[in-house]
């Protein structure tokens, strides 16, 4: 039972669940988080497989026992919400700030030593263990909101978290990339309607992030400059694009955006990874971060189904190269209307825009608020 | 108007829409396919952009007049249907077998010549003409049923379109790639329910055929054979994700699916695109397509959203390592839950399964057909 200062005031007690599994606190002053698991120890499940696809050279996951994981549960059965009569949740406490614990139906897990890890030698191996970790973290334990709703102090606090999660998770030997991100909306397949979000730390690095590293390590050696610098560079050249600003940070539709409501928020001074930003840029994230989602949720009225993600810089490759920045995607394109990822986008990944980034970022600024 | 004669005694018929847009008639015997467009000529849409995504290096279509587009029309009302009285369609015809005709609402189109293609040198003009073509195939006039559902006679037909287009597409002087595929069921974001495919010729190569090419090429330097003849041998080899076969095809669920039903379907003998199928391979393709999409819709017993997707080498490279194959997936994990794209894969590329390929094998091979 440790608790540990983290930057602006913000303190981490760390815990473990009855079935060993760990779980974080994040405060905004010092609180005493002696809450003991009561539930029995269901045990953890085995470790999963990598599959390489060899069409195209990227590793599949396969983790079989997730099927059965919880479903949309009703709110009094929330396996997010504190600790109360009559539910014994996920967090053992009866109230919380911010929480991060590790994920129940991992995709990912420590790797198994017990299992010898084949060499990936062709066609004939392509296949070794779903080494990785996998972390839910809650925004709140307010049920009812979303990250859009929480007060900038709450934010900063969940950035906290996101940066001291990144921090320990890239001295973990096996971990090669570390990924926070929320799925928000039924319509992008969430299975918890409380206000959370996931970090995915991969022992590979994934597909997008090779093909980010391939593009600007070329730009690096044609240029001499750092390929993110450039593109915000002419996101300000071209303003059109550029919904929100403050003294750290940015926020555009990218000018190739794939999504009808894309945004791109990067701070203006590039950093390889969350656990990089300066204490002023975190504290300078939860204003930006509250107006973009608000923006977005204000362009139809009603609450964006969307993915957002921060792409950071692999842990031990390309951080001379690849900037942080994070990534929202919103499917929807008109109220009552979703942009599928059909033959083009699925099957070729080559991405058919039905609205031009112009047109949904003057839409995005035209928000009140 | 011209009549031309195919393959297993089909015979196409040219004619032209009242805007100017072609279609053709596929029929199994003489046809006079003379029926006249009644449509005022509503002229056809401009050229999309082609913009550059420079933190990846991929192109997207912005074609932004597609907005607009027909989204599902009462059957009385479908635009996909023979004309009949009281419905000009898209087929000036009261019937038809299978017919081929330019998309009304292309998101790539021929280039213009008013527009000169700037170079793309670098971060300074990621941008050109959204050139191609995007045609829709209907695979029957029977608005009511499916293509598993179709007799063997008219999937052969549809083999036989799909033939010809890549032929006469293959020797259009600005397109790199065609790309024959068919969404199915409102759950992958179909707009019309009539059974049809598109076609999208793409004037450049799309992310995942560079990326299979890369895989394929680098197999070929290496072990000096084609990687899909190696997958197949494997496949072959293990057998435990083998769902069907007849003397000229193959159908596996592959060893690193990324959908809970994905199913593989590729000629024995390899050629890199439909226009090299021989007529044998193509007589023998409509008993395996029939069965297999039958598999898929028998698991769960419902019609089975999906996307069907030809791989084909691109027209004028890596024709010596890229095989055909025909790719179905299925983003139906369960009755009534999804697979849907969330953060790992939509902004990673990292796709998790929650089943293993052998258990999707075992089941589809467990359908009674």
């Amino acid at each position: 039972m440790t608790s540990t200062p983290l930057s602006s005031g913000i303190i981490r007690s760390d815990r473990q669940m009855s079935d060993g599994r760990g779980i974080r606190y994040y405060d905004s002053a010092e609180v005493i988080r002696s809450a003991i698991d009561q539930r029995p120890d269901e045990g953890q499940p085995g470790i999963g497989e990598l599959r390489l696809d060899l069409l195209t050279g990227d590793w599949v996951a396969m983790a079989a026992h997730r099927q059965t994981r919880v479903f949309l549960p009703p709110k009094e059965l929330c396996p997010l919400c504190p600790t109360k009569p009559g539910l014994l949740s996920e967090i053992a406490d009866t109230s919380y700030q911010v929480v991060v614990f590790d994920n129940k139906s991992p995709s990912l897990t420590a790797p198994s030593t017990s299992w010898a890890l084949p060499l990936n030698d062709g066609i004939d191996t392509p296949l070794t263990q779903a080494a990785g970790k996998c972390e839910v973290i809650c925004f709140t334990d307010d049920h009812e909101t979303s990250f859009r709703a929480l007060s900038l102090d709450q934010i900063r606090i969940v950035m906290e978290a996101w940066r001291d999660r990144t921090r320990a998770l890239s001295a973990v030997d096996y971990i090669a990339q570390i990924f926070p991100f929320e799925n928000r909306g039924e319509e992008v397949g969430v299975t918890l309607n409380h206000p959370h979000g996931q970090i995915y730390a991969y022992s590979y690095i994934t597909p997008r992030t090779l093909k980010m590293l391939e593009s600007a390590t070329l730009h690096k050696a044609k240029h001499n400059r750092i390929l993110l610098d450039d593109i915000i560079a002419r996101e300000v050249k071209d303003e059109v694009r550029i919904i929100a600003k403050n003294e750290h940070w940015i926020a555009y539709v990218p000018f190739a955006a794939r999504y009808p409501f894309e945004i791109h928020v990067a701070p203006l001074s590039g950093v390889a990874d969350l656990a990089e930003l300066s204490d002023a840029q975190a504290d300078a994230f939860p204003s930006i971060a509250k107006e973009v989602l608000t923006r977005l949720d204000g362009v139809f009225g009603i609450d964006m189904a969307y993915i957002a993600a921060w792409h950071q810089a692999p842990v031990r490759e390309g951080r001379d190269v690849l900037r942080l920045h994070w990534q929202i995607c919103s499917i929807r394109r008109a109220p009552g209307k979703l942009k599928y990822l059909a033959g083009s986008e699925s099957a070729m990944g080559a991405f058919i825009m039905d609205m031009k980034p112009e047109q949904s970022a003057a839409q995005l600024r035209e928000v009140k608020i």
